[in-house]
């Protein structure tokens, strides 16, 4: 086999990298259950038709195939009877689905949190990949949900991602607005297809304010002062509640206040007001959010990483008043997702964070000759008992090169057991920092590395 | 959408069967990490070729396509550049690219563990599954590998799964041969097929020795007696060093003694010894597990739950002197995997564990009116900061409604506010244990639910 190339867009990291994305992981896991999350995982498959039921072939779906079916008859499925399976591109279309399936055996308002990868055949480019990591909340209720939970879901994963920050994730803002905001103050101006607006709008960071309000009217039909009053809503941003003021003032300047316009100032401001008391600086209101997706209806998330905003939103979501129905009852939800991959992805490619090292071991214990293994492996078994990572090592070497090989992987002790005497008793072991040089006596049944060095930790890099 | 039905092979935990799943991962990972196995993931997907090599299509590996490559050219790939991709079937053929891919960037010998989900498309049945969660380890080494690991990794194992006997999960029993004793023996019989010989002795669970003996002859072509020798010493088996002797005396019995066979035993018999020592009761020499893959080629294991041996092998692997070539080097390993989808479905359906709660919430703080939220968000806060899981209750309903939706999730206390008196100071905080009824004054700052009802905990089930 020749020495095989990565695969575009199927990111995998070397363990230390490992070691960072499962301290994100675990970061978030964390925070989610001090939150009352309870964790999920769904299958990887979907039924193709359950895919595609919002039109979502832009997300490139990839469809199974068994290759014994390919053999046995050229390709035609051997069971007709088997639905057409495709890997999910989310994680909120399997949630949905298992709700519906598990309506009766769960309890509602239903708060999950779910990581899995997920796979997309997208082109891939910088912080875009066709497998990749996502984290999600929801929340769902049965029939209702309180507004108070589109206040609480985005300020979970505040604290989630303000808790990388001691390892030197860069600060978030994360993005807020609501569609009632925007769909009544489009009907106010008379404009009544709010989503071909909402499309327009949504371009604003890539082709810019003049080609959107020239779209504006060529597309949605606009006159010149209603495209005007779109762009002016957009540019409208801020942290407090005096955002809500600034929409209002011009929403009346237009003439184009509506009841559902208030409603989702409403919202909008005891989302902001909520934000700026339980994480200051961290939400801030910015009225261009728009969220391609037509099945938001109430408050909509995204989230850059400050001073990496090029990298696109690396959490996202909002409030669907359908996320599922089974014809009997209607599901209400609001969730946010990580792009947990395009975070890691940049917090190792921009040598941002680094792990003390890529192996879980703090010592590794030396071998005087094969004979006595038995001997290392019994203070290693100490060691472990004790909650100490350890390793023995391979073979009994020179001890110089025993040391180079703890040297080589970042393990900060070698030990080396006590050997018998001229007189036949055992004399004391000894554990060795590598680093410093300091050498002394220790015994496995109550020696311990000190706490940081006890497993690999994640910090901010130098480079960072 | 109507109710939608599961998909057979692909399973599903609901939360509570999630935290016991949960709880084996966190269980082996903590396990692995203390034995200096560091931890990879490998993308869910490999070139198609790549996955054949080895003539693997009994495991019916599913291929990808794009859907979009199918719609815009009636099926054929768009990119004829683009590799054909499969699902991996384990986690053994991914971790050989990725050594050789990254074989310039690792330490050998290297140990790794790697925890994911594998897909193969067979038929599904009780414990088999199309769809399901590996826990491998491995150790590979450059050029060489000594043997102590063979002796070591399924201690490791032993360790892994014997820390799980406190949750419920029944006692295991490691079963261990080594390919050269049956090489050497066959070989010294007069039997040069060893592959085909060791392909009919592994039918022996299925059709029985007489079955077996009678295909020995007519298959391979041995003789009446030669058969007889084979099954004799498939029958073999123990716990102590005896083991070897008695294969020994065997071999000698037939003429059938080589230095491959002195080799496998001394080596057989060194792990029995060490497992003896350090795992007593849980490893067996069992000669008659021959494990059909054909690249192993020192100790093989296999590993059944005591009480359910009809569920077949839960951990499974051995010795190969190939994992991996990229022509310049060669990398032997050694390595063992779990399928932890087929044991935690048995745990569930067989009712031999069980969590205490779904939710990972301890605490559900009361909510008095809607006004009052802000209060209950603070306490919420504060045990959160302080490490207790909190869920806010979604409605200010009667505290009735609110302990019955602590109750219905398994949430053991249910926090009150204080409300302002009279006189406009705030009343004190109480908490209440929803099990016994017991009510006390409680201040956020400092109050802390038991060590046991912090988390849930997975447990030996009634019905275990």
């Amino acid at each position: 086999m020749a020495r095989p190339t990565p695969l575009s867009g199927f990111p995998e990291w070397l363990p230390d990298g490992r070691v960072v994305e499962q301290h994100v992981l675990d970061t978030l896991r964390r925070t989610f259950e001090l939150h009352g999350f309870a964790g999920i995982e769904t299958r990887a498959v979907e039924p193709l038709d359950q895919l595609l039921r919002k039109g979502e072939t832009s997300k490139e779906v990839y469809v199974l195939r068994r290759l014994q079916e390919d053999e046995s008859d050229g390709g035609a499925p051997a069971d007709r009877s088997e639905k057409q399976l495709g890997l999910h591109f989310d994680l909120t279309v399997p949630f949905a689905r298992y709700v519906l399936e598990n309506a009766g055996r769960l309890a509602f308002p239903f708060k999950r949190y779910q990581i899995q990868k997920v796979w997309r055949g997208e082109r891939p480019q910088d912080g875009r990949f066709r497998e990749f990591v996502q984290a999600d909340i929801d929340v769902v209720g049965a029939g209702e949900l309180p507004y108070h939970y589109e206040v609480e879901l985005p300020l979970v994963m505040a604290e989630a991602l303000g808790a990388l920050r001691e390892v030197g994730v860069p600060e978030v803002r994360i993005l807020v607005n609501n569609r009632k905001v925007a769909e009544g103050f489009y009907r106010g101006l008379g404009l009544e297809d709010v989503e071909g607006v909402l499309r327009q709008v949504d371009k604003l960071d890539k082709i810019g304010p003049d080609a959107v309000g020239e779209l504006l009217q060529t597309e949605q039909g606009a006159t010149a002062e209603q495209a005007k009053a779109c762009l002016e809503l957009a540019a409208i941003s801020g942290d407090d509640v005096g955002v809500v003021d600034r929409v209002r003032a011009l929403a009346g300047s237009y003439d184009a206040v509506t009841e559902l316009l208030e409603t989702g100032l409403a919202e909008l401001g005891s989302l902001v007001e909520a934000a700026a008391r339980r994480a200051p600086g961290v939400v801030v209101a910015d009225l261009k959010i728009a969220r391609g997706l037509d099945y938001y209806t109430g408050s909509v998330y995204e989230t850059v990483l400050v001073g990496h905003e090029q990298l696109g939103s690396i959490c996202s979501g909002g409030r669907y008043d359908t996320l599922a129905s089974d014809g009997k009852n209607t599901y209400p939800g609001v969730g946010l997702s990580i792009g947990v991959s395009r975070l890691v992805s940049r917090l190792l490619s921009a040598g941002l964070v680094a792990a003390t090292r890529g192996v879980p071991t703090a010592v590794l214990v030396a071998v005087t000759d094969e004979e006595h293994r038995a001997q290392s492996d019994a203070v290693a078994a100490a060691l472990r008992a004790r909650g100490v990572p350890v390793d023995v090592a391979p073979t009994a070497a020179k001890f110089g090169k025993q040391i180079k090989f703890a040297d080589r992987r970042g393990i900060p002790f070698v030990w080396f057991p006590g050997l018998p005497g001229d007189d036949g008793s055992a004399g004391p072991d000894q554990v060795k920092d590598i680093r410093s040089g300091e050498q002394v006596d220790a015994d496995a049944a109550t020696w311990a590395p000190p706490a940081q060095d006890l497993f690999p930790r994640v910090v901010p890099a130098a480079a960072g």
